[in-house]
């Protein structure tokens, strides 16, 4: 038997590959502050649990592929809150943000072709890549400028004959960066001028701050037929557990097509879809929103006061998301964090990021680079700063960043 | 844009596709018994939900890549029944079945590689199979020998130096056929003389009538380097809408690689795990599944009962899960079914059956086959069964079966 190129090609997950070593340091009675999984503490709204309990149908029977009725409305009535003009008939339910993206991986794109995504970006990009055969082609984002794309001719010069997609997360994870209007509009035009799609991640569109305006790639109505939008409930309504997604487009080509993977697969769980289902109209829905962007908005400022006052670390105030990619002075980002898990904490306490290396697609980029998520308390984000400060000066592998 | 090769060549579901004639004819007033689909109206053992509705976490968090350890516990309790020596550590929690034969497929092998099926079988798995780009190779049963295998040099000479794996579902969808000891021995022989998996799709595992025994393929301990079991806790637990299924294998490079295809989709969902976790150990589990057991026996009798007696109709009586597919005195069993639904009623009730083309690889067979799923009560299924005999005897396209 063989295991195939794909799988041997497939990275281990950047975000939980030192999760070991946390446990090694927990066993030893050392509290570690999670900075490294987008896994939010928020209460997820109880309308969701509740709409559940009261299910009571005997059989737990396959919903429809393209998902039940309730759900894809409350997709729809969601979206229009966004200007979103996507219907029930151009939606399809999926098992999370990641079968989204394999949906629209498989069906745009034949093996060898290419698709070109920023980097740093959310490592799972790689990984259904490969599993679809795709190649990624990386337009690489800095630090120094907040992560915010280079020019236009820069972009353009990384579209072939096989390119067929811009990947493209706003607000960012990895990086927390919200893209303007012009940047938004920059991409666009390259995909109407090429006749390639842009697979749009917008899972992070709440979480917009200082007055920065969140643009959907399905705002420009002249380009309709060339965004796939994927999305997921998991960071909005602080219920990663749910697997609850969708997939949009107003291409009945590619929608039609996705619904034979979505047939295939048969259905997404149906009770997790009935609880979704219930959220957006609670009466408490306004009121969550608020409390969680501002309880993400204070962690982020948390975040980078501590980081901005720490000598050698590059770092941005991020517009969006609950995410900061920052670079650090160190040798090696990942066996600094080892290092810290292994050596290192104040008061029994210490702290766990995510090495930004595996968020990269070119080698060697991101080596000395963190991405913190901010998924704990402010105070204990405070604690982390204080403790990541403590820390790069211990360390023996410190160096000055260039 | 483009539309991927592998979606274009996916077909439609051959279980789905006659459906919208169906709902024409309930439009029209007319009660429409669904033979088509395998969703069992059985009530879900009540465990689930109850466990459901206990759950009091505030945060839907995440599950494990690999499940929640209850479930993946109650899943090894639950194998030692059948004498499956799969432990926690073989196990990976999926969405579903389908999700178990999509990670099958994309980690033992590449693009333009072959698997061996029998046919006619569950249709996905040419779906999965084109998306994983492997070429389906079929080995061809026949109605008239209840479905069996043929000579094993039959079965050998499909055997190539790109040949990775065989996919067989036994007891099997669509045929009900339970295939015997020395079937499953040849087949596991064929694995381990050419070094090639073996992924066995044994969800029917409960339902085998008559004496027989069901024999897994993990029961030969030579061969289990060579085996991968996909399972799905939806047939027998009457559970399709929780879309909970499992990959294991005593083959430690499969299931690390099968892991990187969990961690990159990230979890099943929780609650949907929570109370499959629960369904094992429920102190009316024995009586639920008894009762289920006697349910199915006594429809496959009510259908077999009604087919033997129909002029023309060519079927076996089968041993296990809940279809039967028999071959029709027609010119075309699509168009047969559509004539009846569009056609033909007694008492204002008709029916729904799959025509079997679809389950099959070869092409122009099964053109004349249907299958049937006793997914519905046994005094239905009777009055199914005369309604199929006066059709056959009123259908224009009507001809002998050579």
């Amino acid at each position: 038997m063989i295991i195939s190129d794909r799988m041997q090609n497939m990275q281990s997950s950047p975000i939980r590959k030192l999760i070991p070593y946390a446990q090694e340091a927990e066993k030893k009675g050392i509290t570690v502050f999670r900075l490294n999984i987008g896994q939010p503490d928020i209460a997820t709204p109880k309308a969701f649990l509740e709409a559940i309990r009261n299910y009571d149908n005997d059989v737990i029977a396959y919903a429809h592929s393209q998902g039940i009725p309730p759900m894809l409305e409350s997709l729809v009535r969601y979206y229009k809150k966004f200007d979103i003009p996507l219907e029930t008939e151009d939606l399809i339910v999926t098992t999370g943000g990641s079968e989204a993206l394999i949906f629209a991986m498989m069906t745009i794109a034949n093996p060898g072709d290419e698709v070109i995504i920023p980097e740093p970006f959310y490592a799972n990009y790689n990984s259904f890549a490969t599993l679809a055969g795709l190649t990624v082609k990386p337009v690489t984002l800095k630090a120094e400028t907040g992560f915010h794309f280079p020019s236009v001719e820069e972009i353009e010069e990384k579209i072939t004959d096989k390119t067929r997609a811009f990947i493209i997360a706003n607000p960012s994870n990895p990086t927390g960066t919200v893209y303007t209007k012009e940047e938004v509009d920059m991409i666009t035009d390259l995909a109407i001028k090429h006749d390639i799609m842009i697979i749009a991640d917008e899972v992070y569109r709440e979480f917009v701050y200082d007055g920065e305006k969140y643009v959907s790639f399905m705002h420009r109505d002249d380009a309709l037929q060339n965004v796939i939008l994927v999305d997921s409930i998991s960071k909005r309504f602080s219920n990663c557990g749910a697997r609850i997604g969708a997939i949009g487009s107003k291409n009945k080509d590619v929608m039609t097509n996705v619904m034979k993977l979505a047939q295939a697969r048969l259905s997404v769980a149906t009770l997790e879809q009935v609880g979704a289902a219930a959220i957006v109209d609670a009466p408490d829905y306004d009121e969550f929103m608020q409390e969680a962007y501002d309880e993400y908005k204070l962690r982020r400022d948390t975040v980078y006061n501590g980081l901005k006052n720490i000598k050698g670390v590059v770092a941005e105030q991020p517009k969006g998301a609950f995410y900061n990619v920052a670079k650090l002075p160190v040798d090696d980002a990942e066996k600094f964090i080892i290092w810290l898990l292994e050596n290192f904490n104040i008061d029994n306490e210490t702290i766990l990021m995510a090495p930004a290396e595996g968020f990269y697609a070119t080698p060697g980029l991101g080596k000395n680079e963190v991405r913190f998520s901010y998924c704990i308390k402010s105070e204990e984000l405070e604690r982390s700063m204080k403790i990541l400060e403590k820390a790069l000066e211990a360390y023996p592998g410190r160096t000055e960043v260039e």
